[in-house]
């Protein structure tokens, strides 16, 4: 491990809840204050530190994205959301680690992005269920073949 | 053009400054509100009206993410950003689209999201020498061939 990835919080540590480990990426679930009012909120990291997409030769781009993608179908087949979100961003952390968020109409951000203000009051009833089909769902994409 | 297309605003309009556009999807370049503090501002749009990027076959994914990290690495090229911020959310307009965004070091959001609450004051001048370079953007973008 180099200088940069020692300091970087994805090389020292999986980033959250690990759902499934894989050679080149891992799926992790957001778990704290990044999944209070989103917590359907995974994340493809890819396990070696490059900054950005485009740094990925296009084999790994493919197998990122179908990672990203069969993340993106086991949320909507189990959860039915209003929307799933995708963002690789980066700006705090600068290795390359994807969103994969679903979005339900009701949620205490909808319809602005997760990273933007509050819209309403968190609906905790709705939350607790949201968070009970969790599990179910970690196992799906735990059982995932790339 | 059915009736959720004709009420689709990806569906009427090119939704930008039209860079490129391509059988399968067009590059467009953000103006007005959504690019003021963060002009380098890209979208990858795919012509068709689906939702989730999980809808399109894996050879149209694997088009429209050329597309996307293509256009990156155009704006890691001829802007050297601090880093690139990729996005399909959809929550407002659920018609696929990328986000592809340059984000600098100095620009009013980072390093949070462009979603999220601006970090400080604009910076007019060095703003105004990024806009200055995007018609050069614009047009290595438009010449990319796929």
């Amino acid at each position: 491990m180099n200088a940069t990835e020692s300091r970087c919080p994805l090389c020292r540590e999986d980033g959250g809840l690990l759902v499934a480990r894989h050679d080149r990426f891992r799926i992790i679930r957001a778990m704290g204050a990044d999944a209070a009012d989103c917590p359907a909120f995974y994340r493809v990291v890819w396990n070696a530190h490059v900054a950005e997409f485009s740094d990925l030769a296009e084999a790994d781009q493919l197998l990122c994205l179908r990672a990203v993608s069969a993340v993106e179908r086991v949320l909507r087949e189990r959860l039915q959301p209003s929307k799933v979100n995708l963002a690789a961003l980066g700006n705090m952390v600068p290795h390359l680690h994807w969103h994969v968020i679903a979005r339900f109409d009701w949620d205490a951000r909808w319809p602005a992005p997760v990273w933007a203000a509050p819209q309403r009051e968190a609906d905790e009833a709705r939350l607790a269920a949201l968070r009970d089909c969790l599990p179910a769902c970690d196992a799906a994409i735990a059982a995932l073949a790339f």
